[in-house]
């Protein structure tokens, strides 16, 4: 949190945690600045990289030989900021350590960074941050740096967070998008849809008799489980914005390769199939925050599933397809109904500000 | 920038760069939001990570025995996005770069997030992107990954970006702020305020005779040089935010102890000088984005003057003040006229959104 050092000498008041905001002072890099990171942020994310106070963390990452590290950003401005199943802090947390586990590493540490809005409650503030320091510590990666900034109202929408987050790769391991191979088989760890359609019942206050939650998850752990099955696996991929429909489009494009789906294995539950119907929206499409698509080698595929559905993360995991030649990168499905059609790139804006 | 492969068969016509707007399309993670990245980001940034498409970056940091590593994350709202001697884009490589190279560290990669208004310019974000490619291309730090997400016209501000950049420490180096000691030399690498004013300036309308630039720059080389001078160096921080003063209490803070700044001794600019006078500001308390503290024993300062002044941006550097045994660890400064003050914490705003 930019280096700074504990508000001292008693001059100021604790911040006020139940009615007070956020102003411009807290932004301004001062003392408001300091007693903010002190009270809020190195309380909540508490570690001692941030307690030592500086511009930046210094660590040991420990590297083996060989072994190669990966760096993921996201920026969040998911609206609205609660919603059923998680909030932008902890869905800041899963959404980057994600993006890591699928570069096949471990993660070590996080960074983040708050864009607030000037008269933000810092009650909803707390919240957040407190939920972020949950997320950070039940996936046992802590976020060791910092930065705050304030914009006046109107400038902003309550707050944004952007995280960064890097990991080790294991020697050997490369899950990168362009590995994917004619006859392998596609997986999925679970059913899709959950996030977007939990985001955008809230959002149109609609209410179904199960309340649809966000599956917003980390999944470095189930990733760790299958690498260790198959250390070969050729794709790892999270289909958040675009869904599923557009993650496998680019995987397809960047190995040069088709794919065919076969509808009937996609797994939608079915107040999610309910809730779709009613807004119009495809669950193809639709954001996931705690699924993985899974691209491997024919023969890794058994041993996958069965190691996936051991976890809680993976225990509705399948095969949803199979990887074709195909110079024109088309990703086809084969329908209910037995007919086929391409399943297209995500195009407008089906779902904005999901994540 | 999150996965997006080549926009593909020819779909799309050429983002329009000389008229047209960014919408909630760019954001929502379809073809719209690759074709964002491919024709801007890709084109701007041209590394050989961004072009794999993958969710994150893999890279090998080639790491010696016992070297450690840091990381450091800032974001970026500084208005208005453009301002004498720089914009947003070249600032978030330079601030990021320089909290880098604060922890003694060689700078190895940078990634970017990027929160955009609907509606805003692609004509300005595109000058703003290859701004940024430049400043990481002469700063030989390239960006491998990134994130672009767009928010709806009013809840935001044109555009904010966060960047996180890695870099590794060399053995035996460490200069955090802990580490200043009684009897120390506080050492500034040049004339402070130039980049608080510029901003304030423009914000302003204000013209003066000679224009005040922003001193905007990546600063590594000059603390390799630094360290190979002197590589017990105590601590180093940029006085950013909150300026000179926040950023040596901060200091003070860390270590404990006190400090004697000579007031005639702090080089400030005359038409800097001038223009806080005009607008009612403190130099001492006004964000530098180009500039360094070091804070060295003794027997080092002399060095390290001398190799700092061989390098341009460090030309003027000088020895501002020495560091005191003090529990309380109160910054005091001999004025011009022979008394002393304390030089406090910034308490307030003084500058919202400079950086």
């Amino acid at each position: 949190m930019t280096g700074r050092s504990p508000v001292k000498r008693g001059y100021v008041r604790p911040l006020n945690f139940r009615d007070g905001v956020v102003d411009m002072g807290h932004g301004a890099g001062g003392r408001a600045s300091a007693q903010l990171i002190e009270e809020l942020f190195v309380a909540a994310f508490d570690n001692p990289w941030l307690r030592q106070g500086n511009d930046g963390a210094a660590f040991s990452p420990e590297l083996k030989p060989g072994e190669r590290m990966v760096m993921a950003t996201d920026a969040h401005v998911v609206s609205p900021l609660f919603f059923p199943g998680g909030d932008i802090g902890s869905l800041s947390v899963h959404g980057t350590l994600n993006d890591v586990a699928m570069g096949g590493a471990r993660p070590l540490y996080l960074s983040a960074s708050f864009i607030i809005e000037e008269g933000f409650a810092l009650a909803d503030l707390k919240r957040i941050v407190e939920s972020m320091g949950r997320a950070s510590r039940d996936a046992g990666v802590p976020i060791i740096t910092g930065d705050t900034k304030v914009v006046e109202r109107g400038s902003g929408d309550g707050v944004f967070i952007s995280t960064t987050g890097i990991g080790i790769i294991p020697n050997g391991v490369d899950t990168g998008g362009h590995r994917a191979r004619p006859g392998d088989a596609i997986l999925v760890s679970g059913s899709i849809g959950e996030h977007g359609v939990a985001i955008m019942s809230k959002r149109e206050g609609l209410t179904f008799e199960t309340e649809i939650l966000s599956d917003s998850a980390a999944l470095h752990g189930l990733v760790a489980q299958m690498l260790a099955v198959a250390p070969g696996l050729r794709v790892l991929r999270d289909p958040t914005r675009g869904g599923l429909a557009t993650t496998l489009n680019e995987i397809a494009g960047q190995s040069g390769v088709g794919m065919l789906l076969d509808e009937a294995a996609i797994p939608v539950q079915p107040q999610v199939e309910a809730a779709c119907e009613l807004l119009g929206l495809d669950p193809l499409y639709i954001a996931n925050e705690g699924k993985l698509i899974a691209i491997c080698a024919e023969e890794d595929a058994q041993p996958l599933l069965d190691c996936m559905r051991l976890n809680p993360l993976g225990e509705h995991a399948v095969r949803i397809g199979t990887v074709l030649e195909d110079a024109h990168g088309f990703v086809q499905m084969q329908t209910r109904f037995g007919g086929r059609r391409v399943v297209d790139w995500l195009s407008g804006e089906q779902l904005p500000r999901i994540c």
